[in-house]
């Protein structure tokens, strides 16, 4: 048998004081949140239950220390909800930070694994 | 609230053809193998059952197309097992791979987190 480099990689970026909770899937979420002006609509969007929404969104929030989401009017699926300026702050360094070490991910790749 | 900087990140790599089963893990257990001259003593060493490090071994070995571990001798935690050639080389790749990942991504979260 020989010796083949595999041809795909992965990484997976976290950010986060105590647990690695704040990832791909709850920032999917926020832009989500942000695009339909609605959090019911977003996890809908993603194929994701309420409870699991609330659940990835309030433990990020108690990690990190401050609010994501905010409801906007009353009413379940009904009200709005926008993300917080801080929840943007976040999200944009985190998608910055996601892009540098896919980017040098790429090219390590490309300098260790393929021939 | 204020918005305030994550204080960590977390990055999780993995190699693969078709499916992302080559990561920290399998490496670990593959390098304690190489040391001990086992599988037995390997995933003892780990707190990782037989049949959890049987597994991880062989989804590898069949994402990637060759072998991983092979044994010297008979019998089971009596017997001595080794990480075959492939294996070495895949296990070098990987680290150099992991190495140029985490020093970017170090580079990258000092300059976009720590204000």
């Amino acid at each position: 048998m020989e010796y083949r480099n595999p041809e795909h990689y992965h990484i997976k970026v976290r950010i986060f004081n105590e647990e690695p909770y704040f990832g791909k899937g709850v920032a999917e979420l926020l832009e989500l949140i942000e695009e339909k002006g609605s959090l019911c609509a977003a996890y809908k969007t993603m194929g994701m239950s309420a409870s699991k929404a609330w659940k990835i969104i309030n433990r990020a929030e108690a990690d990190l220390g401050f609010v994501l989401v905010e409801s906007i009017s009353g009413g379940k699926c009904g009200g709005g909800s926008r993300i917080t300026p801080e929840a943007k702050e976040l999200l944009e360094r985190f998608r910055a930070f996601e892009r540098e070490v896919t980017k040098a991910a790429e090219a390590a790749f490309e300098k260790i694994f393929v021939n």
